[in-house]
């Protein structure tokens, strides 16, 4: 292994979700093999990036504008919102090319174990949002793990006061999925919401 | 999908080996978590790379120093010279811990479909050291594919002039490896090549 300065960035990168020491070793060396070509303009893209994207007001979004592209479009839907944790659940929403409404970004789930609480939640931005919006849908698109389920409950509740219709994403069979590879728990979710043919 | 810094930035990272669109966009929200202690300091160290880390003048290894601290250092064997293909398989040697000797880095194997020849590779600066070096065994140790043995061979053979010991390093089973998973050509090799018990 060569010098200070290399083993640092390995390290660093290493860290990277999904990354490991061998494959931080791989971008690395890769990297170097064209400084000019390859380094430099991936340095310059991560500080256009530090330097330009923050995270929208309303929503939470990451963008170059105070006000997020979607916040800002009229030509979404302004009656519906949709609730997800993090930013890489909007942009998964957005793939799916479904939903034309506004989203609001909570910032995780409630966590016993990892400490997070309301308070670490954007759940009052959300609640300021329905006071001044004319939202007629909140959509709660959390993950359907313990935490996650237990967080759109608890929002559920927060939000009954403002009287809006507040639905969440069924539960059942993947597309492409094999009921062989599916928990219990998805089975019999996806027996109890049957739908007739 | 968010403003174009951020998707220039996910394309770029989602190409570095071992990525893609999936694991970058992990990868950039993850830096984007926390600006200050995760992207800010990535990309100084990168910053510091790109300046800092070059090319050793004398093997090709990468360094802070224009002679590598392989190259310069008293108390590795002055008299053994291993030729790797790349940077990568020379840390991978290293880690192994068994080989205290000089390297050579090729910087490629010859590719007929690549259109790599013998002058895109490092072979003249080898032969070169040989001549001012006191070497007395060169090592081949690169990839046992068809263009790497084929590299081997041609090297072997424009190094026969220095009359010099050359060795490459031995084929057969992996350590760890069941019989069941390996190849053909590898199974035959390491029963041709088999040792008395």
């Amino acid at each position: 292994m060569s010098e200070k300065f290399l083993e640092k960035l390995i390290k660093k990168v290493a860290k990277l979700p999904g990354l490991g020491p061998r494959s931080s070793r791989r971008a690395v060396l890769h990297l170097l093999k064209d400084r000019d070509k390859l380094l430099l303009p991936l340095i310059k893209d991560m500080n256009d990036v530090a330097n330009n994207i923050k995270n929208c007001i309303e929503c939470g979004n990451l963008d170059e504008d105070d006000i997020c592209s979607i916040c800002r479009s009229p030509s979404r839907n302004q009656a519906s919102i949709c609730i997800v944790e993090t930013v890489a659940d909007l942009w998964a929403l957005e793939r799916s090319n479904v939903y034309n409404g506004h989203y609001h970004i909570l910032g995780g789930v409630l966590s016993a174990i990892d400490g997070i609480n309301p308070e670490h939640l954007n759940i009052i931005s959300l609640e300021k949002r329905l006071v001044t919006n004319k939202f007629t849908e909140v959509i709660i698109a959390i993950s359907a793990t313990l935490d996650g389920q237990t967080t759109a409950h608890y929002i559920a509740e927060r939000l009954s006061k403002f009287n809006i219709k507040t639905t969440r994403l069924a539960h059942g069979v993947p597309i492409g999925g094999e009921l062989d590879f599916l928990d219990d728990g998805t089975i019999a979710q996806a027996l109890k919401a049957r739908n007739e043919l």
